[in-house]
Formats: structure tokens, C-alpha cells, sequence
């Protein structure tokens, strides 16, 4: 997507230099727009574990890059030392987060793709270059498809309301800065947009972090779609008021069954759309699907992050960015990341291949090759 | 209740001085206790306008001593002067907030009491005075006696848990800050940690002015109960898992039929604890009860405060109080300050009367006078 009106992806190796990964440094976003340069397994394990870079499909594609960096540095002396070493950054680059399940998806097709390119170690990097490319251009075509399928929702809100602005409520960052290009909550909102339906975006600011805030509202500025940026407690009232139209959302890992973990607080606005008779739709390409969990809220492992991400702020001040303390420095601070929507609060599934119900049914209605 | 082991109110004619009201700076906690003074009715509408002083019942209690003003420095050369200046001065305090109704409800007192104290002017100012007292030490016994109805909750859940910490989340503040002393929502933690009662209370943090993580762990804090900072996000993820036992908020506006306008956000909670069989109580004084309405969410008019609020935080940086800005400066937000949580998901009210159920019914069974 655009970014002062010069097309980028989120991730990208430099042009001459294909030993090195470029990113955009997501921290200091809305304020400077930094581009890192990673070099190592350990400048990627970083990157996603302090979240230079987030987002399902992001972190995906960063660990792929990852694996391909970790093909890249391993010992030549022998295929099996190779092996090890590649083994072992796998596991690390696993152990960064433990919600998104893109992670270990991106890291076991690296290692399944390298184990397939046959005994030679030049012929594994290769495979790794290759795969990561792959990982990336699939994420942003599956992110594309994402909108063509999901934008027919918005029309028909936009055509029942005579042409009145469609608001979409969108929580937490599902843009394209969460996954190569378009992203998933975003894409069918950019889609809509882009074919002259009137589109207006109610951005939950999204603590602890405030990706709402800082990135989608960045990322939906920079793209010209309207929207308004405001407290994660405000989307009931808004909906009791029938302010919004739709929610979308997108999803760090999603059930067989359809139940969706996504970044915490999306619950409570599944809740209140339930409440309220709003349709509630979870965008994500089948890479975030986890084909062996059955039930989201007793098995996806939720993470709890560092409570100096509660206590502290960070945000442009007179004098550049600054860092605030917002509660008394004695009161301790809890938090988790993630939440389970349960299925039932689900209207359906934006995915590359079509809309479905979100139950197991209306999963394997549109990937029936994953039925066991 | 106290600070740094000294009792306070957050309000109080000053000692030697009764022609000055002195308050508690609230903008200014946890990060520094500072006392205001105010002398004119002009510092009373800054101050409840800009909530230097909020939360219901204090800014009832502010509105009475406001009055006190009033008549103090209204023109004593004709009664009719007099009370048009008052009456003035009762429209202008009455315009600071529009949700809170112990706002119109301590003006009404006070003009009613300054009218039965018949034509001397001097008469009226010592019913003002008198008066302002009055809604203070009222407010503060109210509150008293919610903590002792309301203790009775966490009592039975503690006696279930065997002793082991009950866990009460709340949102906002509707601590001793919010009103003279003691607090509503607070009332029964502050009786039953007093009593030995093991609690721990999940503070919301409360966004966008942060009362939660500013006002009532602090308040917390200084009384010595366990408790942790949430985000608002956060609230629904616990309730899914078993770690709350029991939801307490305030409220800013109650309908007789049992709809509560409080903090935005505090319908979402409500949402969750009813998804989770979560008992989701309010606490409030019949100050708070608005006996004219019948439906909440078409009848409670809902503040809308500048957007400034949600754009920008301050907190303490390593040189001071610092504000920053934390969204992109060039796009929109919007404030909502409350909404309506529908008596179908309040489980009961407990008031300075006792404990009753959030419906017409309830409400009247413990004001029987007020049923017409």
C-alpha cells in the first residue's frame, strides 16, 4: 500500500544486497517512518518478539525471511551440522510469540521446503530464498482476495443505505501493516473504497498498544479512507446507537471450528455486535487457520506480555518522543494480549477463498482438502 | 478515607475560612496531592467542568457548595437581585455536565431550601451553607451504608471460596474520590477488606481520562487492598477464565427502572459478565436514581467531551508531568463519556437502603415514597 504516495510492502530483502531483510520499524509509526535492516536470526527473533513488526500474517512472513537468514548463516561444513543450526534458530524463532499461529506455519514449510531441496546446502538456501519470497507474495495475494470477497458485504450495507457512508468498527491492526500488502480486516474496506463506496472506519485505539490508534489509523490516513479513531469502551454505545454497520476484525489464530483468537478487547465488540444485531466478521487468510484445535477458548495458549506495557505510554511530545508512566508507581499491572471469540458470536470467515459460516461445516465448505 | 494515613473528604469548607471551598485537584493524581481552592461560582463550573472534581456524587456536593457561593456573593440590595443572581448561578452550574443528574438534583435542593428559608437574604445563605454541609455528610453516610449492604456480596463469595481472595473487577472510579468519602462501587471492598475479607480488585483502566488506572488504584493503594491494572480491553478474557468473581461500577444516572448510564465502556462489562455468569452489581445513593425516566438508552442524554481527550495523554516523564500526543495528528477521534448498561444485565442495585433487584419493582420496593 501507499505510504506518501510510494508503494510498499512490509517486509522486503534489499534491492542489491539479498542477504539482508528490510522491515518497517512499526514501534515509531505514526511519528517517523523508519525502515530496519535485519542481518541475523537474532535481529528477526528481536524484531517479532519487541514487535518492530506484528501481525498474523506479518509475523509469518518475518519468520520465513527468518528461516532464510538462518539457511544463510548455518555451518556448510556438513549437512548434518546445517541441519542442527537451522533446527535450532526454527525453535527460537518459534518461541518468539505464542499466540500467531502463522509463526510455526512460515517456519515448518521453510524447514519442510529445505528438506524436500535435497541433500545439496546450496540448493537449501535456495529453497528458503524461494519459500520466503513465497510466503510473502501468497500473504498479499491472499490478503487481496480477502477484499474482493469481503468488499460484497459492504455493498450491500452501502446499496440498502442508499449511499449513505458504510461505518465499518475495526479493532486492534488487521491492515496491511499486519501482513505484507491490503492486510485482511482492511482489505474488502480499501476494495470498497477504491471501486467509490462511501466507507467510514470507527479505529478502536486498541490498548495496550494502540495499533488501532497508531497504525490503522496511520495506514487508513495515508490510504484517504475517512475514518475516526476512539476508545476501545466506545463501540457498545456506538452500536446501541446504530452507528456502525459491520465490524470487521482479523484473527492471530482461528479454529477449525471458528473460534478466533485476535488481540484482547475483540470479545467484548463480538459481544456487543451480538447485542446489538451487527454482523461480526473475522478476515483471515487459511494460514491463521489451526486445523487441529477444536476449542479456541480452552486451547490456544494466550500470552501475557510485559505490565510496563500497561504502565507506560509512548507518543509524541514537544520535544520528540516521549515516554509516560499513566497509573501510580506502586499499583501493580497485568497483561493479556489475546482473547477467544467464541463462534457462536461469529457472523462468518472473510477468507481468500470466499465467506463462510464460521463452524466447522462452513470451514471445510471451502477447504475441503483439510478434512481428515 | 485516607491519604499518606490522614483522613480527608474531597471537599470541605476551609478551617477558619468558610467562605472558601477547598477540593482535592483531581486532574493532578496519583502523580501529585494537590488541594484547590475555590471562591466563586465561576472556580466551582471551571472545576466541574474541567473535573478538576467528578464522579456523581462529588459533583453533586461541589454543585451545593457552588450554590453556597452563590448566594454568598449574590447582591444583597433586593431580594428579587438576590435570587436572580442565584438563580443564574443555579442555570450556569447546571450546564457543566449534562449525564450526572446528583448535579440538577443538589441545585434543586439548594434553591428549594434557600426558598423555605424565607425573605431574609441572610436566612438563605445560612440555608445554602447549612445545606451544602448537609449533602456532603449525606452523601458520605450513603455511602457508609451501600458499603455495609453491599459487603454482604463479597462475604457469601468468600465463605464459597473457602477464604481465598475474592475478586472483584471494577470500572472507572466511583471510589471516595467520586464522592464525599467512602465511594459507592468501593464502599463494600473498603467494609470487607476492613473486615479481614481477603479482595483483590482488577482496575479498569478507563480510558480515555484513565480514572481507573489514575484515581482508583491510587485510592486502592492508599488503603492497602491487592489489586492490578487492567486495560479495558482486558475485562471479558478474565471473566472467560474464572478470575472474577463479582462486577461493581457506580453509576452517573439510574433510571427508575433500573438502566444505568455510567463510564463509557461499562456496558461492554457488562455484556461479558452476563455471557459468564459473572454477578455484575451497581452501586449508588437514591441521588442517583432519576425518577422522570423510563428508558435509559432513549432518554439519558450522553456527554460528548473533546476529542483532545482521547488524542492526547499525560503522565509523568523523567522531568514531570508531560502531555503526549498518541494517534496521527491529522486524524479525527471522537469522545463519547458514557453509555446505558439495560437493567437486563444488571444483576441488582445496592443503594443506601439495601440490596434490590434493577427493575421498576426493585427500585420501588426500597422507595416506596417515590412511586406516583
Amino acid at each position: 500500500m501507499n505510504v506518501h504516495g510510494q508503494h510498499y510492502r512490509t517486509i522486503w530483502l534489499k534491492p542489491g544486497d539479498p542477504t539482508v531483510v528490510q522491515i518497517i520499524d512499526q514501534r515509531r509509526l505514526p511519528f517517523e517512518f523508519a525502515i530496519e535492516e535485519l542481518t541475523t536470526v537474532a535481529d528477526v527473533a528481536l524484531a517479532i518478539k519487541e514487535m518492530h513488526v506484528r501481525g498474523a500474517g506479518l509475523i509469518g512472513a518475518t519468520a520465513g525471511y527468518g528461516m532464510y537468514l538462518a539457511a544463510l548463516h548455518a555451518p556448510r561444513t556438513a549437512l548434518t551440522a546445517f541441519q542442527a543450526a537451522v533446527a535450532a534458530d526454527a525453535a527460537r524463532l518459534k518461541a518468539t510469540r505464542p499466540t500467531a499461529v502463522n509463526l510455526a506455519w512460515a517456519v515448518d514449510r521453510q524447514l519442510a521446503a529445505m528438506a524436500a531441496a535435497g541433500e545439496e546446502i546450496d540448493a537449501r538456501i535456495a529453497a528458503a530464498a524461494r519459500t520466503a519470497q513465497e510466503i510473502a507474495d501468497e500473504d498479499a495475494a491472499f490478503c487481496r482476495s480477502i477484499g474482493e470477497h469481503g468488499v460484497t458485504l459492504i455493498e450491500e450495507i452501502a446499496r440498502r443505505k442508499h449511499g449513505a457512508p458504510v461505518n465499518v468498527l475495526t479493532h486492534c491492526n488487521a491492515g496491511w501493516l499486519a501482513f505484507v500488502d491490503y492486510g485482511t480486516a482492511t482489505a474488502p474496506i480499501y476494495t470498497a473504497h477504491d471501486r467509490g463506496i462511501a466507507v467510514h472506519v470507527w479505529v478502536d485505539e486498541t490498548r495496550p498498544r494502540n495499533q488501532g490508534a497508531r497504525l490503522t489509523a496511520w495506514e487508513l490516513g495515508q490510504h484517504g479512507v475517512p475514518h475516526t479513531v476512539i476508545v476501545d469502551n466506545a463501540g457498545g454505545h456506538l452500536m446501541q446507537h446504530g452507528l456502525v454497520d459491520l465490524v470487521i476484525v482479523g484473527s492471530d489464530r482461528t479454529t477449525y471450528t471458528g473460534d478466533v483468537a485476535n488481540k484482547i478487547g475483540t470479545y467484548l465488540k463480538a459481544l456487543a455486535a451480538h447485542d446489538n444485531g451487527v454482523p461480526f466478521y473475522v478476515a483471515l487468510p487459511s494460514s491463521t487457520i489451526d486445523w487441529e484445535m477444536r476449542d479456541g477458548l480452552a486451547e490456544i495458549p494466550i500470552e501475557e506480555r510485559d505490565a510496563t506495557e500497561v504502565r507506560i505510554m509512548d507518543g509524541r511530545s514537544s520535544d520528540g518522543i516521549r515516554e509516560i508512566l499513566i497509573m501510580p508507581e506502586s499499583s501493580r499491572a497485568a497483561n493479556y494480549a489475546f482473547d477467544v471469540t467464541p463462534a457462536r458470536l461469529v457472523s462468518g470467515l472473510i477468507t481468500e477463498r470466499g465467506v463462510c459460516a464460521a463452524s466447522e461445516a462452513g470451514v471445510f465448505s471451502l477447504y475441503p482438502e483439510k478434512r481428515r
